[in-house]
């Protein structure tokens, strides 16, 4: 076959994806809802969940106008960008958004459903909640990929360029836009959902659990309704957002970096653009097969749970690796062995962080089980060993990312050391880091589903206590809810290993977007490459580095990467405090409401939950804004200022403190969660000790470490370069020094 | 007068140092030590003390052994280094850890004679402490600038080389090599104090404080005694070698960085190289007089005593400022008024950033008092909110030093804007943002008596309260204490920024060495230079940035700058762990005597306070070695494997990181301490509340943080750095990538 028709399985992969989700879809809704009070507990979330989103993409939309409207004037006004960024930009946002959306429809209908479920048996409440789970891993891969074919079909049909190897690197570069919309989109899910989600958590458990002494999900907490609902806000919509990113994010970098590596080529160059999104594709019929195999026998314990999950994820992974050499070969790339190496080291890091995340952060492991015995001196030693330990566990993801990117670039050069870094091999060999990213990726349907599966499974056991099910029934979505803090480390993994690969492929795409902006703006850098007798449009990435002396002994790129190191810290402080404010605000909310609402703790009042909602909510989308805004200014104004060296410095100074600050937040946060777990299972004095309520501390500052902050690092990192990829054009045409 | 006349001034200085700090020693020593309960106290302090250092300087011993002899075997078995770096490392070593050790003997004879003292007047107190903290500011410069200068003298005579251009690049890239020696002593000093100091207050407050309700100090107390040896050892010992090596190390860097940058220029290379040792020297004089300028009013109240201090400091700045002027004018180096101003920007950031740490740490102003009203939601919310307040705080510091250096680099080129990063203004530019770090360490004599001054107004407040003394004796030594840390903060922002400004230079230094190198040992670099027509020693830094590809696409560079943060957060999290498990040792101690020993609680029966020692002594011997060994391999491994390309890479991603991360935890650190005294000052419930013991939790967790943590990072950046430059001949020589 040739390429052209390879190509038609993307879209198809794309839309089955959608096909099976809907199919998921429909099938849960046929599940029952339980009983009345189970329905009107589900109601309630989804309501609050629901005016939540409108209230967020409100928002979001009128941050998206602005910043279309300037793309648009800086794209017709003054001509320093590509003409189709305002609108490659709106439909990554709305897409991201779109994926977001679904997701988080699903699990608000599936919770009371798989509570209701697991009245009948574990097996049944996992299927429910798996499968809701998998509806939000298909929409975003299937929106992804569709997404990824509409625009490749629509500019290979309106962009005109002198030759078939340019116009394909313009429509790679052009793509590549509708990623900072995404972004965009992915950081208020993650940050705004992040806020809400803690503070809800926060005030929830520091007033209710500390304070009144009473448990987890007690409808006689005022705010245990918006803890359930900033589940679905954070963990699914806000997740979903984020991955959506990714996973688009790599897939359109490497194909711009396929066009530009192999541009003297024309024979390979389509080949290699096509290639990552075809690994994607069959991804996702390979996530298919393995949702398909989670399943279980009836009465199965714990263990096999796992087992029945991990045979759906890995079975896919195996399958992946397989299938990249049949498609790499099918393609008729020349060193497709070594590619399909370079895809191999990016599967196999994100599998090794996974472990290793699952190493420092599950309690079955001495990290944990140290900080939890730490507990006997004190909630302060608790948190200096969940700091100390959750710094250390970021030895080995770094060097696992370190590894897989010195070993995805040397397969992808063939091993060819001697001349390891000539321009040809330093483009292929960043092509194999993008694809490497592709690969971690390339299973996100599933992974995605093992994931989002998580909060569904909270939520069950939220309703399940409230509606006062049986103490079975509650044991039963404990189990669910369990396995899903296991399966989100393997899954954090992935989505912290993929972002950092992500985003060095989108630092050399910054490179090629530089070289178009020259071309079309710059004279006096297109006269300097043309005096080397070498034009602009055949320069080597070398070149570019040299020209705009983007080494590390250069001031401009210094003060950028100090920058960019300290806005990972600043992004973090920001959504900390944010966290803190909002939590304060839900504390007294609750307080007030213990105080004024007689009969709320006797159980013969309601509390007025939809206040609490509302608390979250407002609190969410003020505290969201600035530091968006400023994680998307800072590369602008870097770029004014210094000009590309600047940028280059801020972004690569943000991608590694930012990567080492996301795995310490994440690994805390979940060593300190799974500590406290640890102890209420009965170990060192058990729920309710003193051992007990210094680990619920550390649980509690835990809490925005690994759900708010974190996570929004990631997409930080990303996002920060997708502006300067937008912004490229602007930065070659105006800049200070 | 010429150049090398002006050179005497140097030594000349440094024996006025070293003069003065005698004087003011045999000053303390004449006043009377107090009480024979006083005498008894203190010597217990200096026996614990002592005994601590004694071991310290054992292990110390046999790791300078085992590293001189490697050195001695890379440089007289290979021919890989120069022949004076086993000599030159050793003196490093040496002088550094006998800086901290006068420090540490005065510090320990002036605690009781500072209580005794305080008994007349508040004035009186405050001399002695200051005085004594003097004698450390002198020694520290005083041995620096004289080590400095007879290592001069010394290779001035036994130096040849073809060019009295090459030989004073030799010589000083040479002397720079002392620096490691006095990087690894500081090191080991900053880790072993800190963990030392901060089990031993950790332990102490825990049990104390926390479990027995005696306030601290209280004789009754195990740990007591541990607890006032660790201030010692500490935050006198360790802070004495860890403000040597920065002295020292910004001076060498710079020197050598003139002498490359002015190789083409005979007649100025010289006076380049002499520049920063003179501003240092005449930095002595005028904290000489800054230091006689510190007296106050009897019954001077707190507000005084402040301007006093701050007079004497401030005086020191502005005559230091006006001063550089004259000095380099009277040098005769061209740009004078330009890297007079470069100087000045150093010392505009180090008062920048200590501004703004007293800003983020004081409780007089907004966020620690937010901190503190946390504290009504309980520790987590002390704790969420510390360490978003510390994340938010790096970001005036980071782009107060991104400002100063390229105000410092644009004045030292006299603002050719039109060809910033021409390869000559690029040396030049470097040169003055070393000039810089100098500027901002110049009066270093004097910032390091405020700092030193704290630890021993801290031990007399011990003392006092232990020999049970009048309130109103405790409340002047309180009062000393307070104003203590009050300067504290400054003197953190003149160690930090230095820090970060001496890395840049040492990074500078790093291609030198490596040029030297290659002309030595690397006949392909040196034949690739010859044939493009400019042999080695005339290579740029520009040319060696393409040679090596030093960029950042380079994958090498970019796993560098990976590992180098994770180096960061890693160092950090064991060091962190360390006090963790000290501490614990030490809480297990403590309750053992109390359980095990009748009486101590009534007063009947004294402590084993010697047990408690040994245990912190134990502890922290244990603890330092491996971070401290790690941080020596880290650099050699990544340019065994890697190259110059990943060392650089390492360096700049440590140095970013690092330097964030440093600033981060010395300000939430400071900030949850404050935090605490906010409320024992009365706010919010005042001492005992719960609120108080919310902010105790902060105060342990920041412990570390601020005394063992964040300060050992300053050194471990710049320990890199040294390794690297010590190295840089087996780098050459040898790499697999």
């Amino acid at each position: 076959m040739t390429a052209q028709q390879l190509f038609w399985f993307i879209p198809l992969a794309s839309i089955l994806a959608l096909g099976f989700a809907f199919y998921f879809f429909r099938k849960m809704r046929k599940e029952s809802e339980g009983t009345d009070t189970m329905k009107t507990i589900a109601r309630h979330v989804r309501k609050g969940a629901m005016a939540y989103l409108k209230q967020q993409y409100k928002i979001v939309t009128i941050v998206f106008v602005v910043l279309a409207a300037f793309f648009a004037l800086l794209a017709y006004g003054f001509g320093v960008q590509n003409t189709w960024v305002p609108f490659a930009f709106i439909t990554g946002g709305f897409f991201s958004g779109l994926a977001g959306f679904i997701g988080m429809k699903t699990a608000t209908y599936a919770s009371a459903r798989t509570a209701n479920a697991a009245q009948y048996s574990l097996n049944r409440g996992l299927k429910v909640a798996f499968r809701s789970g998998a509806v939000m891993g298909l929409v975003v891969v299937g929106l992804g990929l569709l997404d990824i074919s509409l625009w490749y079909l629509l500019l290979d049909t309106f962009v005109e360029e002198a030759t078939a190897a340019e116009k394909l690197i313009i429509i790679t570069t052009t793509m590549l836009t509708f990623g900072m919309g995404a972004s965009t989109q992915a950081l208020f899910a993650r940050v705004g959902g992040g806020i809400y989600t803690k503070a809800a958590d926060v005030g929830a458990d520091l007033v209710g659990k500390v304070e009144a002494g009473i448990p987890e999900d007690d409808p006689r907490n005022p705010a245990t309704i918006a803890d359930n609902v900033g589940d679905n806000v954070g963990d699914v919509a806000g997740m979903g957002a984020d991955l959506y990113e990714s996973y688009c994010g790599s897939i359109l970098a490497t194909a711009a970096l396929g066009a530009a590596a192999f541009m003297a080529y024309p024979e390979l160059q389509l080949k290699a653009v096509f290639a990552p999104m075809l690994i994607a594709a069959t991804g996702i019929v390979l996530s298919i097969i393995g949702i398909f195999l989670v399943r279980t026998h009836e009465g199965a314990n714990m263990k096999k749970l796992l087992a029945a999950l991990g045979r759906g994820v890995n079975t896919s992974s195996v399958l992946i690796a397989a299938a990249t050499f049949g498609i790499l070969y099918a393609l008729g790339l020349e060193n497709w062995i070594g590619l399909s190496l370079s895809v191999i080291s990016g599967l196999a890091a994100g599998i090794i962080i996974g472990q290793t995340t699952e190493y420092y952060t599950s309690h079955s492991y001495k990290p944990t089980q140290r900080i939890a015995r730490s507990a006997e001196t004190g909630p302060a030693t608790v948190i200096i060993s969940g700091i100390g330990t959750g710094m250390v566990s970021t030895a080995i993801p770094v060097l696992t990312i370190g590894a897989a990117i010195v070993m995805a670039y040397l397969f992808a050069i063939n091993f060819d050391v001697a001349h390891i870094m000539s321009a040809q091999n330093l483009s292929i060999g960043l092509y194999g880091i993008g694809i490497a990213a592709v690969g971690m990726l390339s299973t996100l349907g599933i992974t995605l589903a093992t994931d989002a599966y998580g909060p569904i499974a909270d939520n069950a056991g939220g309703n399940a206590e409230m509606s006062g099910l049986d103490k079975e029934v509650r044991k039963r979505t404990d189990a669910l809810d369990a396995l899903g803090n296991t399966t989100a480390a393997t899954g954090k993994g992935f989505a912290i290993g993929s972002a950092a690969l992500t985003a060095l492929a989108l630092l050399a795409s910054y490179i090629e977007e530089i070289k178009i902006g020259i071309a079309r703006l710059d004279t006096q850098a297109a006269n300097f490459f043309a005096a080397t007798g070498k034009p602009v449009k055949e320069a080597t990435i070398p070149d570019f580095m040299e020209y705009f002396q983007i080494n590390l002994m250069n001031p401009k790129v210094l003060v950028g990467m100090f920058t960019g190191a300290m806005m990972a810290f600043l992004f973090c402080g920001l959504t900390m405090n944010a966290v803190g404010r909002a939590a304060q605000n839900m504390v007294e909310e609750v307080r007030r409401q213990f105080r004024e609402i007689k009969g709320i703790l006797t159980g013969q009042a309601t509390p007025d939950y939809a206040r609490c909602v509302a608390i979250s909510t407002r609190g969410a989308q003020r505290e969201m804004l600035f530091p968006s805004l400023l994680a998307i200014a800072a590369p602008v104004l870097m770029g004014v200022i210094f000009g590309v060296a600047g940028v280059m410095g801020l972004l690569v100074g943000g991608l590694a403190a930012g990567f080492v600050l996301a795995v310490f937040m994440a690994n805390a946060g979940g060593a300190w969660d799974n500590a406290k777990k640890y102890i209420e299972e009965g170990n060192l004095g058990g729920k309710g000790s003193d051992n007990h309520k210094a680990t619920v501390v550390g649980d509690t500052v835990g809490d925005p470490f690994k759900d708010t902050s974190g996570p929004s690092l990631n997409i930080l990192i990303k996002l920060m370069s997708m502006v300067s990829i937008v912004m490229a054009g602007l930065t070659v045409a105006f800049s200070i020094l």
